[in-house]
């Protein structure tokens, strides 16, 4: 069911022309840095259809960058898949390597890893290219929000593995749920692909860090939504629908809807504070070249908010009705040597 | 001879009134949280007298933040000081604990840490007094400040694990000594010290970026200078006047002349920018408030070179002569559960 339920997003977004062109050689990639090692691995990659996500949250990205924009989408949801629930053991092993996911933009350009497998050579590989020609205060800001996800990532794993991932009351998954989403850097990453900064005094106005975060409550919430029937099937507690059933006590029907109108909620939260940028515009007194960035910093917020639900209505990553090795954990074991 | 060797500073920096408040308390905290574990590392830790480089560097601090502060430098300096050449196999326990450090800030306040040590717990506890009030923006510049210096000190450890320490030629070692000495988040720490935050479009103004490495250089060249002797005594290649030597090939007091030398023309570049600042300010249309805290962080940087400066003049851990575990390496295991 979940996969269909639909959002009225007031939000028309491009998608880019470079899709094919850029597929055709990211799926090369993943190949040619050991991101997929089995024909089941990858034909369970390719119906995730993580090209399309790219091309429709980064619409503008050259075609060069599109690829980059791809690979990095691979290792991020091929990482993400690492932990599986039936072995526990694997808890200590995505830490390492998260660590060092963690570490690799606080190093100088050209670093090789010092935790060395598949995800973390690629994920070298792709930062050279991604902080290429941005200034430090975006490497900065870009590394703590990658920082930050990658560390509720790894509580998410560590709950797991201790049996307990199904304890966290509603306000406190929420919460979770915000660091957990991995908007932060993604919409970071919407700068880079378009070759702009948002002015260092906008990124630090509350009203835009109020901005991001119900931004990424919202794209949070929609993929609770959408990828419920997947992370039921995962044994995978962390997902709003199943909190609320847990937490509140409510039906599965009724979590559902109530999970739906919580996400109208924050977006319709979010468009009321998108509303009020001209007025911080004012209040910086930015000139119009800063006015511009900014307006191309809301069409990055824009861009994943449509882009990602317009990709996750038919991604194979979140579809019901599946059998086969994905079912419970990765394909391929991605981070061992 | 070299902890011996004067700087002219032009600057005329106070001193905290709480020094002997705050020590007796950071000397108590210490042995508290086992990060002195025999009266020989108390003596030596004492030494050092850290609470006075704390109190010059921290002038304005309240009583309670200058424990507090003074509580992170035992932590840093001790942490520095647990690689011993003679026991390389420590290094990746060394790469653990920095890891740990570096992910804290990146957690939510409160949390505790996942690698247990007297080192991580200590650092835990005092990070989550140092961002207390703090924005995100400085939260994340201190995190990014912060991680890219562990990860230098990790490179540094690794050098030396693998016996190749010394060779690094002459402009690599000073672009690793940038990274290595750790100022960009001791200035960092600065604002927290007196209640204020630097405008983020300052920060991420090319001015403010070339001033912060200059006073880095600065100050890692002077230390350099003054912690010659102990550095040679701990077989310590990762110095200005060893790389000149060797890489050079100049006598050692050739050598020592030219990295004073070097030292006096990075302070003077920097005072050439610090001149530029009301010019910066005027581009930016500052108000008076944003301009006023321009000024605290000038002073915050001036607070660390010449406090240092001060304190590395009489800081018993560059004494030259001196016997005893301290030669080598660290008195105590802080490292361990």
């Amino acid at each position: 069911m979940p996969q269909d339920v639909t959002f009225d997003l007031p939000f028309d977004t491009p998608v880019s022309d470079h899709l094919e062109y850029a597929r055709a050689r990211h799926l090369r990639w993943i190949w040619d840095m050991g991101l997929v090692r089995s024909q089941a691995g990858f034909e369970e990659y390719r119906s995730w259809d993580l090209p399309q996500a790219a091309a429709r949250t980064y619409p503008h990205a050259s075609a060069a960058d599109m690829v980059v924009l791809m690979n990095w989408f691979s290792l991020a949801f091929l990482f993400d898949d690492q932990f599986d629930a039936s072995r526990p053991d694997r808890a200590d092993r995505i830490l390492d390597v998260a660590r060092e996911l963690i570490v690799t933009p606080l190093r100088p350009a050209g670093s090789r890893p010092r935790v060395v497998c598949p995800i973390t050579v690629a994920w070298a590989q792709v930062w050279d290219h991604l902080s290429d020609g941005m200034s430090l205060t975006w490497r900065t800001r870009f590394a703590a929000s990658w920082g930050r996800f990658l560390v509720a990532h790894c509580e998410e794993v560590d709950l797991a593995a201790r049996g307990i991932a199904g304890t966290l009351d509603l306000d406190e998954y929420t919460e979770f749920r915000r660091r957990t989403v991995g908007i932060h850097h993604s919409i970071d990453a919407g700068e880079r692909s378009r070759g702009f900064e948002v002015p260092a005094q906008v990124q630090a106005h509350p009203l835009m860090e109020r901005m991001r975060d119900l931004a990424a409550d919202t794209i949070g919430f929609m993929n609770d939504i959408h990828s419920f029937e997947r992370e039921r099937r995962r044994g995978d507690g962390h997902n709003l629908i199943a909190v609320l059933h847990r937490d509140r006590a409510l039906p599965w029907e009724a979590a559902a809807e109530e999970a739906y109108r919580m996400t109208n909620a924050r977006l319709t939260e979010y468009l009321d504070l998108e509303s009020q940028v001209p007025q911080m515009c004012d209040e910086l007194t930015l000139n119009e070249d800063e006015r511009h960035r900014v307006q191309q910093g809301v069409e990055a917020i824009q861009h994943w908010i449509n882009g990602n639900y317009e990709w996750a209505l038919v991604s194979g990553r979140y579809t019901a009705a599946k059998e086969g090795p994905a079912v419970k954990g990765s394909v391929d074991d991605l981070l061992a040597v």
